[in-house]
């Protein structure tokens, strides 16, 4: 290919793919020829074809812009993907086939992890974060630097009085979200190469962060009301060099089960007694359907191991990623993982979440969410039994927004989801939650969206595909 | 160039080269305007300019003459021996302790990595944010996903033409600033235990993302002005399994040197033919003093293995923790350690940057900026040649607000810093800037703060301290 050609085709290809937009300038002249070291003649010769095919059109003044009426052709069709053969199941591929479907409106959302973002008080937070933003002193950039900003940290010491822990504003780390958070806990209490505890079904979020910091991961048998079996765990414990816990005591992803308190209490007791860490990740903690907050595992800590992890993203702003730790002896060492990681969090988010909590009306907001969230659980578990097969055996969470669904042995949920795909439904299968893919006939759903005809469908096809039985697209 | 730049580069080369020594005028505006047919305005922006740099200075009724403080600038420091072997590395107690002293508006933040947060334009920023917040389809929070906004995206791409590296949206991850690109890219080009080349003496903050992913560092010797010597790191790669090269290729930190263009692409090539990935922090790019943007080593990237990481927080945004990695050959990879690092990058500040960038005045903030940096930097060479011990060698970088000094022999940079931490002076000792904590006489001092009465003295305390004098508190 000639140099004035290889410019056109790079040229066409960025107005084609809407890296440069209709109006926009183009490289000048002279920078071209400095950037590629090729004479002007050349470049012009490409420009004037460009011109020539419609693409950009010159401005008197101000060289070449793409031509205003250059519109984007629609994309090209891609090669379809066939599966050949068996294949041994990578967490990763699963949990990232389902984040891409989440990305797509056009799929419904059983698979995702994210609540519908119709639920949360966004316009009211933008008009703070904006304020906030506006009248922040420059300098907090430097002042929110880890452990982040001190009226932050103020208002979540004070929210962590409503559920019975007692801590100091010096005890909170400000994260970009509870991921954040929990991975720096993990690596401030392991090395690679340790043995960590999880529950069984396990978030898979954990596995991948245990992967990613070359950590073994020990399942626990897990009870679906009533979470982790401390027998189990203490025999464990005696069996294995356990370094660490990582459990959800508070509705679970995926079972939705909380720990009754004394349960949190006496694994508190039993990890103290052999001073091993336990990770608490609390991030479903507001979206409790009872009457009163449920007491995290951390309101039992006297000892400083149990390392509590929480977040704004399920319960009041996602997109924001603001989390936290209260990692207990580990703040220091937390902070400064902070730091190398990110350096700080979002600042004027910091500031602007600070300030809602202190406006108030977080409470009402709160209460409001958890009932729709009820009303949206009821609805599923309902059309669930109206649609699925007599033997499937499902959850009763307090709160959150996961049923967690055991389909009649046999059941290949694999398989099921990859035929829901096909039907435009992401669901979450089982093997996706268990470092040694069991779980092969459960699947998650997401029952976080208002309830709607579509999810009713979508609920009605699944059931049918769970039978075994023919459909047609939804 | 533009017409004023090209005198003004000429002016510069006539004095620094000595053919005008200090005392003696320069051509008069009005020879000038006659020699090169330019305006009689043209002349004096260029002469404004070299005036800011310190270079020339105006009498009354005599025109410009060359700055009677020109000649006594220190001489540049030498490239330092650097001994072969890798390191394990441990700086964590010298960083945390000054970001401490950094937090204290009380302490003179010369050891600040930050330059002033009033040097970028954050009410502008603010009001964008507030109002792409408000506007916002809250279903970004799902679509913003990594690997991030694809607007942002866009932008990057854009700015990525100006600099002559082209680039599709596709090749683009959005993270948390900088930190976490560079963190990110580390874990996936390597593995505990393996070798990485860094500069000697190198950015504390890759010293300590080495650390945490139990890397080991192997110090290449480094040039002052123009960066890694190629020859020895060829060398270190014939004698060490090196597993990846992290280096910061332009406005590096601390020594803010460059490489030249033909060397970044004789680095890119050096690597291609042996398969090693290299980590591009390019996170001064925007701060160039010169007329055009340098070229990074990605330019050169025909294999797709440099991954260059950048950032808005030196240039544009501080606070608000949006940077991303354009990581070739590693970008599915770095977008999923990016999902399971923090889930995603804020996405109000995502979309606030790219209307920002969308909207223009960047150029005109990046360009009042630079001025800035520049003079300030003179103001602090002129002052370290006043206050100094003769021996003192500094860089003379050219962009960005690091200065490195290099002290007589024997200095303890480490005592330097205790005494002057005592008197409400931070600065950041050499020893902080090597995994084997060489530089032991060596210091860099922030020039990114507005001049002022209080900087001077602080110099000239740090110059008697440097002359081993006593000196009564700051």
């Amino acid at each position: 290919m000639l140099l004035y050609q290889q410019l056109m085709e790079d040229t066409a290809r960025l107005i084609e793919r809407g890296v440069l937009k209709p109006g926009e300038k183009i490289p000048s002249v002279r920078a071209i020829c400095r950037q590629r070291g090729i004479s002007q003649s050349t470049v012009l010769e490409a420009y004037h074809r460009l011109e020539d095919r419609g693409l950009i059109e010159a401005r008197p003044r101000s060289g070449y812009v793409v031509s205003a009426h250059w519109r984007q052709l629609p994309q090209e069709p891609r090669t379809a993907r066939v599966s050949t053969g068996t294949r041994t199941v990578d967490v990763a591929d699963l949990v990232f086939g389902i984040l891409e479907s989440t990305r797509n409106r056009a799929v419904v959302p059983l698979g995702s992890a994210f609540p519908s973002p119709l639920l949360f008080p966004l316009p009211a937070l933008a008009r703070l974060l904006g304020a906030v933003a506006r009248k922040l002193d420059p300098w907090m950039t430097v002042a929110d630097l880890p452990p982040g900003s001190w009226e932050l940290r103020r208002q979540i010491v004070k929210r962590y009085l409503g559920c019975g822990v007692r801590l100091d504003v010096e005890d909170i780390v400000i994260t970009s979200g509870a991921a954040e958070a929990l991975n720096l806990c993990l690596q401030a209490v392991t090395q690679p190469g340790d043995i960590v505890a999880v529950e069984s079904p396990t978030f898979y979020g954990c596995l991948q962060a245990l992967q990613r910091q070359g950590v073994r991961a020990l399942e626990i048998p897990t009870h679906p009301r009533d979470g982790v079996d401390l027998a189990q765990l203490e025999r464990a414990l005696d069996k294995h060099r356990v370094k660490a816990c990582w459990f959800m005591t508070s509705l679970s992803n995926p079972l939705g089960c909380s720990m009754p308190e004394a349960r949190k209490q006496a694994l508190v007791e039993l990890l103290a007694r052999r001073a091993i860490p336990l990770i608490e990740d609390d991030v479903y903690a507001e979206l409790y359907f009872g009457s009163q907050a449920p007491r995290p595992a951390k309101a039992f800590d006297r000892s400083g191991l149990v390392l509590h992890c929480g977040s704004f993203a399920k319960c009041l702003a996602p997109g924001y990623r603001v989390g936290w730790a209260a990692p207990g002896r580990f703040t220091r060492e937390l902070a400064r993982l902070k730091f190398i990681n990110s350096i700080s969090t979002n600042i004027p988010a910091q500031e602007a979440l600070a300030a809602y909590l202190a406006k108030g009306g977080y409470e009402f907001h709160l209460r409001r969410l958890r009932q729709a969230l009820q009303s949206q659980q009821n609805r599923m578990l309902e059309a669930i039994a109206r649609y699925f097969p007599d033997q499937v055996r499902v959850t009763r969470p307090q709160g959150g927004y996961f049923l967690w669904l055991e389909l009649p042995e046999g059941t290949d949920a694999l398989a099921l989801q990859k035929r829901a795909t096909e039907l435009g439904i992401s669901i979450a299968p089982g093997p996706l939650f268990s470092a040694s893919r069991r779980f092969g006939n459960c699947l998650r759903l997401n029952c976080g969206h208002p309830w709607s005809p579509r999810l009713d469908e979508a609920l009605r096809t699944l059931g049918q595909l769970a039978h075994g039985g023919k459909t047609a697209p939804c």
